[in-house]
């Protein structure tokens, strides 16, 4: 593997790079679809590949390792074959989703005992167990397994926890090494920075991060209900520690515009639910704002979802008929306002990089703000 | 509008034709993909063109009347400019609906008074102003106001009930014809003959609507819950009445055996929404049995889901695959069953267009009803 950086936006800290695995070139900074069980909801992989193009997309191991289990992916060849997608995956650690969807789980130093969200039975996840369950899952890039705190949270707490989740680290990092890529391409390992909002913790958590001297780094335990100037202030305290020759990947961010302002900060890898599950609930984002198409007001548009969209749903439907979709609950609704969103998010990070590579990042950025945070 | 037909089978009744309308022609035997709302459930009009590729498709005029509703299709330019499909498009006369979606109607001679599924509000269909929600939708083909009893149905009953759809039928006509094509392109009028299980009844009724000269017919009030040797001796005594210059289309049917069969019977035009209502549970067809896909058998099978299938999803995707997402409840699932189907279902008419183009349709016809009654 390896990271190129291509340029650097004077105005900012924002950079353009090329991360390049196995499965081809990723170019920064990039946004992650999330196929949680092995699909992004509700979109074909085809349209994945030719209509929204991501260079990578993200799985989680949660619900991976619950369903269809690691047996059968390993049986399949890993997920790339699984699901028939050739480009880059990422997954998290399934810390995540054992803290927010298992309501019966148990966090000790040895690892976290959950009980399934789907039909109850009881399972361990521990450093070293995740970094199998990755690697047999197959990710070009395998995340450590940490404990995600909650916002607002306890500076103890998030103390104790942080240190927990740096020996966590260690483990994850033996077992990584202790063990071979599993289908013959090569698979990474990223530490994730935590700390709550605590600039201290942030700082201490991101040099014991820095120092592991892995490939890529994550912040992790933001985008969790914190105000989002408290987000940008943890993020610019973790850049200016986390080395710049390195990928930077902020786990879980966000809207539009956390997007811009983070890539400002120095990161360079997102991924988020919020395109996808706001397209099922009929919100669109789109460069000139956001449109919930449930509204009457939208009922008689005859005109285009979104004449600037780059995906062939945005001028080939109409914002009328969408709307009736979601009125009449018909899933195909469902199905547009997913590639229009990833489409656009997608838009948006080719179109920072374009903006860094010409140098006038900053400006634009500050015009997409204060442009996106409208409802039309 | 135009019927030519091509070839007829030496062995059997069956036909292919062409049926030429302003919105192209239709290859016959066809099969017509039903899109309720306007919409082919989960599926994008772009699968529909390019990869399931029919010549035309249905639409609910009981639906569409209550969403989007008349004022908003008529704004649209009608159904085709409304969903972009600029293919044929035929609509029922809503009455099918009104008696099995509305728990609250009553027929009478003017007409039928009916509560909403969706709202609870009344509203009123007649013969005259169901030719006018038609003309709006803007329907290639127009469907009369019928009848449709159920099965099994009192002799007197359906008797009583023949009469009534034979007089509603002269009212759409009158209707029909005292109004114009709404759009520009030219719309037509199908009439239906009823009679429930009663050779006598049906004899009756097809005689009537093969007088009333209209340019195709149809047969309604079957696939009701009759058992298949029933709708067979149906469909055999209307075809041999129903004028062999004009295009027969068969309402509701069926399964793919269903469709061989009436196809040796005569029928030229199919629909149904046994593709797609069985893809959303899990049920394939193909030419060598039906697939439940849920079965735990598949699991681990990663061979494609359909070799022989006609459209990309066929052979993209892996049973195992396939199989997981209908087991995450994932609705790509959904989405790529209804592909499969539909394409199977328009394979098969295809095909047996080629065969009675060949001379060989009865034999092959009899092949396929026994491959196809299996289960994998
Ligand atoms: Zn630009
Ligand atoms: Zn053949």
């Amino acid at each position: 593997m390896q990271f190129k950086r291509i340029a650097n936006d004077p105005g900012s800290r924002a950079r353009a790079g090329e991360l390049t695995t196995d499965h081809g070139t990723i170019e920064t900074p990039i946004f992650m679809p999330v196929g949680t069980a092995g699909t992004v909801k509700g979109v074909h992989q085809r349209e994945l590949t030719d209509d929204i193009n991501p260079d990578i997309i993200l799985g989680n191991t949660y619900h991976l390792y619950l369903r269809p289990k690691t047996d059968i992916l390993e049986k399949a060849g890993g997920l790339h074959k699984f699901m028939n997608w050739d480009r880059n995956i990422l997954t998290d650690s399934g810390g995540y989703q054992v803290y927010s969807l298992s309501n019966n789980r148990k966090i000790k130093e040895e690892g976290v005992k959950f009980k399934s969200h789907i039909d109850g039975s009881y399972h361990v996840f521990t450093p070293e167990n995740v970094m199998d369950i990755q690697r047999t899952i197959g990710a070009d890039i395998i995340m450590a397994f940490d404990e995600c705190t909650p916002y607002p949270c306890d500076y103890h707490y998030a103390k104790r926890s942080m240190y927990m989740t740096h020996r966590w680290l260690d483990r994850c990092i033996k077992r990584f090494n202790d063990t071979p890529s599993k289908y013959g391409y090569e698979q990474t390992l990223f530490p994730i920075v935590q700390g709550s909002t605590y600039k201290d913790l942030r700082k201490q958590s991101a040099e014991y991060i820095a120092n592991a001297g892995a490939f890529g780094n994550a912040i992790g335990g933001l985008s969790v209900g914190e105000p989002a100037e408290e987000m940008y202030a943890m993020t610019e305290v973790v850049c200016e520690i986390l080395p710049e020759e390195k990928p930077r990947y902020l786990m879980g961010v966000g809207t539009p515009i956390n997007i811009l302002e983070n890539i400002a900060l120095g990161v360079d890898m997102f991924d988020c639910v919020m395109p996808t599950r706001n397209a099922r609930n009929g919100m669109l984002f789109t460069a000139h704002g956001t449109i919930n198409i449930k509204n009457k007001k939208w009922e008689d548009d005859f005109s285009p979802i979104d004449e600037m969209g780059i995906t062939y749903v945005d001028t080939y439907y109409s914002k009328a008929y969408l709307r009736h979709l979601f009125a009449a609950n018909e899933y195909l609704g469902k199905q547009i306002a997913t590639i229009h969103n990833l489409g656009f998010y997608l838009w948006l990070v080719r179109e920072a990089r374009k903006h860094i590579l010409a140098g006038d990042f900053a400006e634009w950025k500050n015009t997409m703000v204060k442009q996106m945070d409208k409802r039309l």
